[in-house]
């Protein structure tokens, strides 16, 4: 970061996945007034189903936001119904994807309007204001991404690794179709270079099935190493397993010691400061700064404190780096 | 129709759109033996809404058949539930086409398997067995075909003018976009010049919106005229109304008189006999042989005794005609 000690007006740009970094999304959204909090979400999970253009990452940061989610679930929305599900079933259509009835409505919304020839970004800020979310939320690139594993099962694409086969194939390596070619968003490189970032947070989403995506669009992770703002990752893992998902699995397979220390590697281009869970607080990580903190989110206060950590985290630094 | 007098089978082909017609394919169904029976419904008013592939007719048709349409409104499924509606309105989405949340998964399993490169004449069948129906629907062509009207408000897609302005625009002119092109589906060009058939039905569904689209698609038309079957068709008008919708209104503005007369001009060039309502039994028409009968189908039972007139009325003419 920068140390011309120009005076920040406090906006945040947070990078996450779905369940897990819409917690500490929801925190953020707590703390930053929502004019001044960007969530830039992955869409490496996105695919067409049942016709329609699903983005699970941004509907779970969306309807979190909006206080719409399934408490019990992560994901989807709350009060659903499954009468379309059922129905789907009876035909003997695909039901291994859950899309409840009013799920389902934002589901088709997004792809009428992307057939209609508008963005990603548009579209995804029009359902975020629709159903009441005041922060902006933007995918990295309006461009088709496309997570792929070539696992023990062969190449599978994202949703069949992670929910058809419910991440138990052995993952050899990752790939993100289309990145290559995709072009970041307007919004989004406006966002990560925006001169009046106080911090760009990198949430306790999984590094590499949900930041990868959106790191592999050619400017982004450049936007992230130029930034002027420090940036603060807290970490997924807490006493070197993951909380939820397959994090500590893959990165077995991926050869990788489940550990703080290779998180920080994987970021080590961009990582200013590493939050870690105090449980861990004997561990040393070489390279960023470290600052140890209870980082697992139950209730909506652990997800307030947690942001409220990760943004004085930042300050601390800003002012440490500008002394 | 063919004079050889070779045996046959009581095999039937009915042509039909949507409501209307449905009702008639409900009484074919109870008097026809299931795997005798084809039901051929039109596609020129599918169109793709809100990412899936909607076929209106097929659905209303399987459906009906299935002993699952909504009973009050005639199309649509029974026991249906609005919340993807309610969800689409709330996110300002396009909610003119009402789609329940079980009929919502008959247009997401079909759009998955076109998707999938499954035809349209498989599909239909597919959803038509699930739930349960045990005569065979089919549509014309796999091709699309894009029923689109010239009115005085400009040219609208058919959903547009039917649904969205509730066929009030006035209509110049019809055409069925993709059909000159479109190739007939081998399974309904073989019903339809099946040696074993008994008779040709078309339903009192509307000529020119309901029918025309499946005779505008090359060698459908040529296969009623070549026909070894009586080709009976039900007016759609009653006492020079139409029982429901646009058919009155647009014949006028198409300068047609609203008589049978026209309806049977209409299809002179393949009908051999023109089943009226009884209360115009005063009227001539020249061209087809008349048979006048209650065309008014209000209950299950008048269905059934329409369909028992059409069909005794073929054999009537292969009988006089084989004479």
């Amino acid at each position: 970061m920068s140390g011309d000690g120009r005076r920040r007006d406090g906006r945040v740009v947070a990078l996450c996945g779905g369940i897990g970094g819409a917690k500490l999304a929801l925190g953020l959204a707590r703390v930053v007034p929502a004019d001044r909090l960007t969530m830039l979400v992955n869409t490496g999970d996105d695919f067409q189903h049942l016709g329609l253009h699903v983005s699970p990452d941004i509907d779970t940061v969306t309807y979190t936001l909006a206080g719409r989610a399934n408490a019990e679930t992560g994901w989807g929305r709350d009060g659903e119904s499954w009468r379309f599900m059922a129905a789907v079933r009876a035909l003997g259509g695909p039901d291994w994807f859950a899309l409840g009835d009013t799920d389902l409505a934002t589901k088709a919304v997004r792809t009428q309007r992307l057939a209609e020839g508008a963005r990603l970004t548009t579209v995804t800020g029009e359902i975020a204001r629709a159903l009441g979310v005041g922060c902006t939320i933007l995918p990295a690139s309006d461009d088709r991404i496309a997570t792929v594993l070539d696992t023990d099962e062969g190449r599978l694409a994202f949703q069949q690794y992670f929910v058809a086969r419910r991440w138990q194939p052995r993952v050899a390596a990752l790939a993100f179709e289309g990145a290559a070619t995709a072009r970041p968003a307007p919004e989004a490189l406006a966002a990560l270079t925006d001169p009046a970032l106080e911090a760009i947070v990198i949430c306790p989403s999984n590094p590499w099935l949900s930041i990868d995506p959106m790191l592999a669009v050619p400017g982004i992770r450049e936007a992230l190493r130029a930034a002027a703002a420090p940036v603060v990752a807290v970490a997924p893992l807490i006493g070197g397993a993951a909380v939820k998902g397959p994090l500590a699995k893959l990165m077995g397979e991926l050869g990788l010691a489940v550990s703080l220390q290779a998180i920080a590697d994987h970021y080590d281009d961009f990582l200013n400061v590493l939050i870690a869970d105090e449980t861990d607080s004997a561990v040393t990580v070489a390279g960023p700064a470290t600052v140890f903190a209870p980082t697992l989110m139950q209730s909506l206060d652990d997800r307030i404190a947690l942001a409220q950590r990760v943004l004085a985290a930042a300050r601390d630094h800003a002012a440490g780096d500008a002394r």
